[in-house]
């Protein structure tokens, strides 16, 4: 067992199954030392855990919990294209998409949900660079979709 | 004649002139082995296919026409950074955005028109990751935007 | 002081102190020969310069000074991992996210200006690849959140 998934476990939490590409798209590919991983919307056993916005019907704990689903699917993701996600050096970026009305402005909030795992398990290499950007909707009606770029050890 | 031009007449298709910029931009840059494409819009002899809105006045079908259309302007915006497209080793990253009102759920079948193109192209090098997000508005009122990174041989 | 602090001295412009991070990630990291920067918004004095929409309480020049000040952010969080601004060879990658509602077109006008300040700085070097997307709302209600990747002297 890998060290994250022992983190992961030691938090409670369970590496996913990989996720299904959801069109013609790679969910994760290692080229050279980055391992790029595709937009992770939350998904728990094949269905989305939430549907609609945030600032409309769903809350920013919700979100949150949202952010961290798709982080889990985004680990799951990279360890089908690396094997071991110890190789994993640390995140580099990540792109936050929240599906919201107009007048939401907590975007950093959400994100932070993400943020807050990746650091959990990886420590201060789980800081990425990050954008938070709003959507006026995202695919499936996700309200939460996270894209994840990390380095890999040499 | 490269080998992707070779493909892209086999699909009945031609590579248009390299896009212009619409700012101060570059419409490609080749930095290390990284072809990295700025955001490309369905323009056809200098105006856009389609305006407007996916879910609203397109259908499915005119938005992954107009995807298909974005990426024979990324390779012609990349073949004037390249000098050959057969450089070209795979597509790493494709982001999608598309304009849309808040109901709209089914970016991922307009993104699959890019991709597609790229998997006809390119065959598994042409599936890349990929985001799929909604934007409120899009430049000229265009209905898709597609950003492409491409690996290059070393 | 470095050549770029000398160019923007020159253009009357100071580079802001660094920019805090509005959650759990880093303003900046240097990568191998890449510096990554978040997404920045136009604070001035740890305040938003502007916020609401272009196209609905703002205007394009007032979109456009938004970007400027990104920029500037943008490279007070580059000097932050760089020590050196210096080292900056070039801008590869520039992402301008722009708040606004479904009819508004000018989107690279905006961008526009963060191009323009950063060929100020860097001549060619200063024009990036770029997309330019519109976003339904953006963290606090800015107007503008503009990400940049920059290759750094090996």
């Amino acid at each position: 067992m890998s060290f994250v998934e022992e983190k992961l476990q030691a938090l409670g939490l369970d590496l996913p199954p990989p996720p299904k590409a959801a069109g013609l798209y790679r969910p994760a590919l290692l080229v050279g030392n980055h391992c790029w991983v595709s937009g992770q919307l939350p998904f728990r056993n094949g269905k989305l855990l939430y549907t609609g916005k945030l600032g409309s019907n769903l809350s920013i704990e919700q979100g949150k919990e949202s952010a961290r689903l798709c982080i889990l699917n985004a680990l799951a993701a990279a360890q089908s294209a690396l094997g071991n996600l110890d190789r994993i050096e640390r995140v580099i970026r990540l792109a936050a998409f929240v599906a919201c009305p107009e007048n939401f402005q907590d975007h950093a909030k959400v994100a932070d949900g993400a943020s807050e795992l990746l650091t959990q398990i990886f420590g201060a290499h789980g800081q990425p660079t990050r954008i938070s950007v709003g959507a006026s909707s995202l695919p499936l009606n996700s309200p939460v979709e996270i894209e994840i770029l990390f380095s890999i050890r040499g």
